[in-house]
């Protein structure tokens, strides 16, 4: 059995939908497909998605609601016209809004995410009809039936019983089509995911079911080695593992949001990255392992927007505890770290940017200051952090001597290099205004003779 | 004034301290004078202090003790005649023994302390008394007058008042014979320090009478640029910084012990390492600062003995907490470590292998693996650490390639890389049976022309 997952611009339209439909007949191991609700049918196009977080607006500041409300039926009627389905299936969508707009507002956050969760669960149920329709016995199931997730205020992720739940549809006869984005509490609270919702819900679905194949169907046709607005016509990735996915999953990579892996990681069931408007090309599989092939590097991934706490103390590698207790007060703001490169006396701890504020950084900066008796601490901004993965640097003598050697010839200084005892990824800090640069020289060292 | 150490070498035959007696006297600033016990006179000499220790574990086992005590007795007694003082002071040094061995043995530690303690503190009273023999005015003073120390169990180290207690010290006519490697707890129970504890106890003085300088003579010119053993003939450094220093700690620069420096860099009191064997050589000196000449590397040294706990997890490093908690099973077996070089999904923890047992080793793992819910979990023995050190690293474009590119010439593979943001220093982690070629190939690559 295969999972397909179908993403914003590939349910757009009537066309797209079409696509869809001529994918999953082409294959009958296709049984199960999530959805996403009708993305950017072009640039200046607004997601569906986008219209129902303005009718939830609206709706919480009670002002009239009937036009925003119809702007989304029109747009699910234009797909239903294209797709020559009588309008019943309108008039379902038009009232399911209608019912959710008179919702429980006492929780904001909750009430958006219901009415957010619209586009997904109707243009479910729209294109379910539609299979049906053209003859493929097809039905909608809701992740009422058994996606069970967290209570707030937690990030939403599923329970391990949604697994169990979800694991029957592995014998269904029709094409199952399943709404991506959401879950419910067991209070029946519908929560959505964070970004990358619908393919987290396809993953889930995936793994459940044990499926043989995770399909996640989106715009193009692969990811590609390096970010191609920075590297000109990178080389695509045929395969790669979850764990080099992972680790590239800084800008350019976005592809695939690194979450949504985790439920097929976790039972090794592969992925392949496929493009709905050229579902012949092969694609980029994601798999457990892979045969190493000629070439160490599979991909190279840079992000600016990274700070450094640096802090150094006298003796520190001495103090058992100092790094526990450094680390202790970064939580106590909830700030996740990167890396935390060291000398003896030293270490730098690198962080998102977006975590500080003015207010954080001086408590962070006076506590370590005070109670760690730090000799000098200091926050610096401004950092882009390159990352080198691949398999095939395991045992790869001579590889960070080549990114280091690319890097100097651009006359950036590296201001912080990490290489764990992993070995599939070399990062590098460097002033961000660098960034493209180091990225250019980089894909140029590992890559320059990929074509030939 | 300047306070000068000398090391048990210096001080383990009357010749030797007839040399001491003369560089004292060359300059009427020397007023303080720290000295260890007797020392090696040749390689198969035993120290004063291993004596001691087996005078305190016959005392301890409550064998015969009149034949080890003897044995100290007479070497004190060779070096009295050698100074050609009277017996008296022999005399003096037997009855102390005497007394100490009467001493109370409820706690061993405690108990072999003050054994061994004899060695400086009558070697201190010996000294002190040549010195007026020959017309030097002096004076012993003992630790009790002032070096107060913390009580157990924590390791040793001088409280803050013990700073102020020796501080009139500055203002003395006689110069001052005070032993090294003690000090008293304020319930007046002896104390010794750590390795190194002679130069601590100089250190504690130059800081306390606020020294101009502090002079550890031993008996080496210098501190070299690498380990002699290991690299032929290496640059003398003549100048460095603490913290240079500091991160060059590893073996092979263990002339001067990395903890007995901090209350010199606590209050910025210059160290000069001289040889008594040729005091006129410039020695080195450490500072608190100083300018950057051509040459960005100033030393490189390498040590073995290190392990690595890796731990991988998907999606580690959205994790807040995860590092706090790996370091903090760690802090719960009280074990130290050195870098932790992270991925995003996995993290690295060096540190040194004497740290680690069988059973540690199994509840780590054990914690780590279920705690922290990691998906890998290994811990892997047999490491050096390579460290690069410069203030002139800072900035220099291109120098970690140079060093990558080195090391990759041996055929070695890198295994670990650390440059945190203080760019002083950079370290690798290689497999131990690397660690001599690389440490020659780094030197050759930075240091080749040095001579030049």
């Amino acid at each position: 059995m295969i999972v397909c997952k179908f993403g914003g611009t590939s349910v757009a339209s009537a066309e797209q939908i079409q696509k869809v439909a001529n994918i999953v007949k082409s294959n009958p191991a296709r049984k199960i497909v999530a959805v996403s609700a009708p993305g950017k049918r072009s640039g200046d196009d607004i997601k569906v998605t986008d219209l129902l977080i303005n009718l939830a607006m609206a709706a919480l500041k009670n002002e009239e609601i009937e036009e925003e409300l119809q702007i989304v039926v029109n747009r699910f009627m234009a797909i239903a016209d294209g797709l020559e389905l009588d309008h019943t299936i309108c008039d379902v969508i038009a009232e399911d809004l209608h019912e959710r707009v008179k919702g429980d507002k006492s929780n904001e956050e909750l009430f958006i995410d219901s009415i957010k969760a619209a586009g997904e669960d109707n243009n479910a149920k729209l294109i379910a009809a539609y299979f049906n329709s053209i003859g493929m016995p097809a039905r909608y199931v809701s992740p009422k039936d058994g996606l069970v997730v967290n209570d707030l205020p937690e990030r939403t992720y599923a329970l391990p019983e949604a697994y169990a739940n979800l694991a029957p549809l592995k014998s269904t006869k029709e094409i199952i089509v399943f709404p991506g984005f959401f879950g419910y509490t067991k209070a029946g609270i519908l929560r959505t995911f964070d970004r990358g919702g619908s393919d987290i819900t396809g993953s889930i679905l995936a793994a459940a079911v044990e499926a043989e194949l995770y399909e996640n169907f989106t715009d193009v046709d692969c990811v590609f080695s390096a970010n191609p607005k920075v590297v000109n016509d990178p080389v695509e990735i045929k395969e790669i593992t979850y764990r080099e996915m992972r680790e590239l999953s800084y800008a350019g990579f976005s592809v695939f949001h690194d979450e949504a892996l985790m439920p097929v990681y976790k039972i090794g069931v592969p992925v392949n990255i496929k493009n709905t408007n050229n579902p012949s090309a092969p694609g980029t599989r994601i798999v457990p392992r892979r045969s190493v092939t000629g070439r160490p590097v599979t991909g190279i991934s840079a992000d600016s927007g990274f700070s450094t706490l640096y802090v150094s103390k006298y003796l520190m590698n001495r103090e058992v505890g100092f790094g526990r207790k450094l680390l202790q007060i970064l939580e106590d703001e909830n700030i996740s770290y990167e890396h935390t490169p060291s000398g003896l006396d030293d270490i730098s701890v690198i962080m998102r940017s977006n975590q500080i504020t003015l207010e954080n950084e001086e408590r962070i900066l006076s506590r370590v200051k005070n109670e760690l008796n730090a000799d000098d601490v200091q926050m610096r901004h401004g950092f882009s952090m390159i990352v080198i993965v691949g398999e095939g640097m395991r045992n790869n003598t001579g590889l960070a001597a080549r990114a280091a050697t690319a890097i100097s010839k651009t006359g950036a200084n590296i201001e912080m290099i990490n290489q764990g005892s992993s070995e599939v990824s070399l990062v590098f800090g460097v002033l961000q205004e660098y960034e493209n640069q180091i990225l250019q020289a980089l894909y140029g060292e590992f890559f320059a003779h990929a074509r030939v």
